[in-house]
């Protein structure tokens, strides 16, 4: 059974809503990308005759403003390519569109249907589950896009808790800098949840399909412990840390406590989206560093207060995150981040083969 | 712009999804007519080409368990229709189901989310909406089910509220025993909002495609003032009647509160659903009364909780049904309701025309 670690729900002060700012500006640098992409390799042809629905997923949007942007994007570049082909045939009518929302089933789904465009120009659908499995029926999506989420994985590997493993994550909450087995055994479930993954979008895309993901990565050639989204957690490490050695936290806890994301590498990504077959592989690439600050107490808290809760307890959060808001090295560890290169975005275009 | 007043949401004791045993019941009735409706009229040679889905949406869904159970038995009868057919010809594959769960955007899909049967045999979607309007895109239902939520108006009508209309509806919260012009002006909204709602629903049903509504009406050659589902709300019109005397509510609001339900004669509905055009009428007709008693103070609670906070404030919400609770009324008063035969249930079964 996977594990839901959704992002903090609602509009309040640790809720993801006001604490995405980073994936925003991610997501807007690929922007460019994403409309050229579209432009490019969208072929109308293929989709069914009128009544045409075009039908959009968003996996792993958590809640607003950021998924209602890309769709926005996406609907503007789809339909841009509808009208220049209406200038060489007679018939250019636009598709009407369908948007999924998808997410955790724990993901505030009520609080982004409240929150949807009221002027948007699409037909709206949330739909709660997980994306290492099918959730739309067979070649019903004509375009998938997934934004800095497919770094989460579905479950936290049991070797890192298995004492007698050589994968025991004793006093880490995460690989960087850990044993070569601590990476390995991510990167194992990393790969077993991107075929996952990509196994269920085959299914799912139409023939000719776009997915776009947006993917944190690691740099050509680098090992998983060079580069583990370790320094964007640290704060968050060295604060339990503290409240471990304070006597706040048992040894037991913080030893069996880890933090189900991962970073690939471009090779490692191509690789398992060969194995797969059903997509060609048009761009993936790296789009470099993003610049980004380490997370503010309450931007960390958005992405990790439901899985802090589940394995460390609800009692943990509040000290925890006091705690984290006066820690010295927020403040002084830009270059921490910049030293392990979490922040190398991934641009992946795949198109669902004709088969 | 339409008001919204969705049933209350959780699993909390004022919840609908542990007061919907009426609601239950009579859908439960008519299961019978709702598989034979499948089994007589489904021509599933109309639906497309494999790879098929067969897309189901429930409108006015509220949460669970009651729609879940109808979904079940809805997709069992078409599975059966298509497994008698495989008899006859070679490839009798099952489609694929796609379910939208759909109701007003403030409904709790968190909670039917998290309550989603975890054996289903179908892809699931929550569709935040009024059915008063598109929700889905052309010709993409197969099925459309509404059981018990047409009686809720999109708006209670201006009139009722205007001192100066022959409609004003001073000291009633509906319009049993009510002049002529207040049955109108609720028929009226009633006649719009049905209009509505088939025009939305002609466009979204593929050709061929079925819709089954359980709706409450009223007998043969009754004028709405006889049948006006009032006794049901008759000890929350008393309610607030004592609280009135007791000078816990200003004259003002309560003359300005009304009910936004309406319950139609079967000419009636015919009328309109004729006036659309694009459906055929297999069945209208009565399933006879539902057998009920009037709601309890948390039954009463779950359906009108939001509507009543908007209108009469937060505050009243406790007063009011603690002295609900104790309304000698609701005990002895079983004859009333049948007096007013608002337990009339409509079975309406509509089949989208292939023009």
């Amino acid at each position: 059974m996977a594990e839901e670690f959704p992002m903090t729900g609602g509009d309040g002060p640790n809720s993801y809503a006001n604490n995405s700012n980073a994936a925003a500006k991610a997501a807007d640098g690929a922007k460019a990308m994403l409309v050229a992409a579209i432009f490019e390799n969208l072929d109308i042809e293929t989709l069914q005759s009128r009544p045409t629905t075009f039908r959009i997923a968003d996996l792993g949007c958590s809640v607003g403003p950021n998924t209602f942007i890309q769709v926005d994007n996406i609907i503007d570049a789809v339909s841009q390519k509808y009208h220049k082909k209406s200038k060489v045939q007679s018939a250019g009518e636009l598709p009407e569109f369908q948007v999924y929302f998808s997410d955790l089933v724990s993901n505030d789904f009520n609080y982004l249907f409240a929150t949807l465009p009221r002027d948007r120009q699409y037909f709206t659908a949330g739909v709660p589950g997980s994306f290492h499995g099918r959730l739309f029926p067979e070649a019903s999506l004509n375009f998938v896009y997934s934004a800095y989420a497919l770094h989460w994985l579905s479950k936290i590997p049991d070797e890192l808790r298995d004492i007698n493993s050589p994968a025991f994550n004793k006093g880490r909450i995460l690989y960087g800098n850990a044993p070569y087995e601590v990476g390995q055994a991510y990167s194992a479930q990393y790969a077993k949840d991107i075929k996952s993954f990509f196994h269920a979008r085959g299914q799912e895309l139409a023939p000719g399909g776009l997915m776009v993901l947006l993917i944190p990565g690691r740099p050509h050639g680098t090992l998983p412990a060079q580069n583990s989204l370790a320094p964007y957690f640290q704060p968050l490490e060295s604060t339990l840390a503290d409240m471990l050695n304070e006597g706040l936290l048992s040894e037991d806890k913080f030893d069996s406590f880890n933090l189900p994301v991962y970073c690939p590498s471009v090779e490692e990504l191509r690789a398992l989206i060969e194995e797969n077959g059903c997509f060609d592989i048009l761009t993936l690439e790296s789009i470099g560093q993003v610049p980004f600050s380490l997370p503010s107490a309450q931007g960390c808290r958005a992405g990790t207060e439901s899985i802090l809760r589940k394995h460390l307890g609800d009692e943990i959060i509040e000290p925890l995150f006091d705690r984290y808001s006066k820690n010295k090295n927020i403040a002084g560890s830009a270059s921490l981040v910049h030293d392990d290169r979490m922040a190398v975005g991934f641009f992946v275009l795949v198109k669902r083969k004709v088969l």
